[in-house]
């Protein structure tokens, strides 16, 4: 089968053929992959951002829709047949390491999920069955972007309608978080981006006000937009130390609770001042928004469909697997909201 | 009356006599003091390390007993006779702006609450009768030692019998935080300070370890003493930039939580790996251990003395108000725990 494969950082993937997948240890499911998604953390770990890569040559990917072909023992989450969504954050299921992979002889490491390849080999509980009437294509943001920027504004604050909330960065992440922070109806709905299509894609979403981001008064400009007391909630999206701090300085004290999901380069350290923190401002790193997939991903859903949300609005490029390096070349140039990879979009219609 | 002033931040405090009190306003309180702590709160003012203080010649002091003479209207907590702790902290009752003192002709400004004097008019709020039993000396710990370093470890954080507890700083707080811990019986109870004659304080104290702060592994000994993955809760008491990351770094991932009440001088920064909030630790500053005076203050007390906890070994040194300089020296050299200021010591016999 076919996959994409990191080589060596900073170049970009190499398009494999012929790679052979290994016998199925227990709690290891094959799933052959309609679409992929591409996420800021496959750009970061390509580019070399994470740090070393100890796994080189390296199978990527952590958000895709397939459907299972075969279980390895004690798997009984699934069976051969289901549509599933793939993703990184663990739900249900056996925890099982990585297969390796085989490259007339060369051995190719992965992870407990990677999906830029035809068929992949995942660990149990990176699966969850496609709810009835989600399509493969859009079910691809159900693996990593819902859950991490649904889940922010859903499991880790509680939103109501008097309260205020920024966003930062509003590519994928921060677009699904904006677009799930509404569904609560918060008084003020306050983006940030520093590219002006950002900010009208922000709008249609429903923001209440928008903030262009290269400026420098966005503090102050959020102050003023909140009786000079900081948001109750700020949603860092946009992963950089610089927004991240931004986010806590425009956070109010006695409450107000930053959140972040992505982050900088490894060896990145964010400066904060102790004081805001005795006076009870909040900082919180988000794990996939706490996300419990075998919970939460159905309650997203309905969720996306009683209020109409866009998400198909998120998927504004594709991309067949050979062309995989110019969607993380899009991303990094902020030119594509969330890059779809169709592997087998004949898988859908099945 | 007579009463210790900060006239000039770097300055000795200027004790000063004939200094008269203003009328009482509604939600006032006219309290007559027997003892007053000295907090590191207080030397930060006075060597100028919280940034330049606009109220002077100000009066200072946040923790001490008294008996209160009179009451301003409105006043319902207390009434004149009534024994009762001083503290920052604040608690039931009317929240009214500190008086203005006259020294000849002079306008001496104060705050919500002052204590380094004969007398002093604090807010109702800051005031909660002494409970049956506690002598007045011991009592002034109650304003803001024992509610802070108590606070932090009762109300802050939820110490089982299978947890581990770091304590950074064995001064007044830390050594605090330390007994109250201890009545959680941690599985581990893990002591630091730089000054070996705290770690013998700690020790005596009830921590199962003492790491001497000065080595450059302190992080590696702890992370040995809990299995690789760092405590359960880390509480830093030192109140510095540097303690502050070294509670945080030693903290585990997934849950862990780091907790420090006092802070730095104004201005300075803590850095931290977003990384590892991601990962899940956590870190709070704590706003006087999130302590609510009027119910907590007494069940501090009788905890203390239902485990027999020597809060009397944290006066090691007395003074009186004239000598209050050489107090706040002895603080900022770390020779004594809690510095205890003799005003008025006959009111607690009465």
């Amino acid at each position: 089968m076919k996959a994409a494969v990191l080589f060596k950082i900073n170049k970009p993937l190499c398009i494999l053929d012929n790679i052979k997948l290994p016998r199925l240890l227990p709690g290891q499911v094959e799933v052959e992959i309609a679409y992929s998604g591409v996420c800021h953390s496959q750009l970061m770990e390509v580019r070399g951002r994470r740090g070393e890569d100890r796994f080189l040559p390296h199978m990527l990917g952590h958000e895709a829709t397939g459907v299972v072909r075969a279980v390895g023992d004690n798997v009984s989450k699934v069976m051969p047949g289901d549509k599933v969504i793939l993703g990184w954050i663990k739900g249900d299921g056996m925890d099982v390491p990585g297969a390796i992979y085989d490259w007339n002889g060369t051995a190719i490491n992965s992870g407990g999920i990677t999906t830029f390849s035809e068929r992949t080999i995942v660990s149990e509980n990176r699966l969850t069955k496609l709810p009835v009437g989600l399509p493969m294509d859009l079910g691809v943001l159900f693996g990593c972007a819902v859950p991490t920027g649904a889940g922010m504004v859903l499991n880790e604050i509680e939103i109501e309608s008097h309260h205020s909330v920024v966003i930062i960065g509003v590519g994928g992440i921060g677009a699904i978080s904006l677009m799930y922070a509404k569904c609560r109806n918060p008084q003020k709905l306050i983006a940030v981006d520093v590219r002006s299509e950002k900010l009208k894609v922000a709008t249609a979403l429903g923001a209440s006000h928008v903030i262009d981001g290269s400026r420098n008064d966005v503090v102050e400009q959020i102050l003023a937009l909140t009786n000079g007391q900081g948001a109750d909630f700020c949603i860092d999206a946009a992963g950089r130390t610089s927004t991240i701090e931004l986010a806590f300085e425009a956070t109010r004290r006695k409450g107000g609770q930053c959140v972040f999901a992505s982050h900088p380069e490894a060896g990145q350290m964010i400066s904060l001042d102790p004081f805001e923190l005795v006076n009870g401002k909040n900082i919180k790193g988000s794990w996939g928004g706490d996300t419990k997939p075998d919970e939460d991903l159905l309650k997203f859903y309905k969720m996306s469909v009683q209020n109409t949300l866009p998400l198909e609005s998120m998927i504004t490029k594709r991309y067949d697997l050979e062309s995989i390096n110019e969607a993380l070349d899009d991303l990094e140039a902020g030119v594509v909201m969330r890059p779809l990879i169709e592997i087998n979009p004949a898988l859908n219609g099945k």
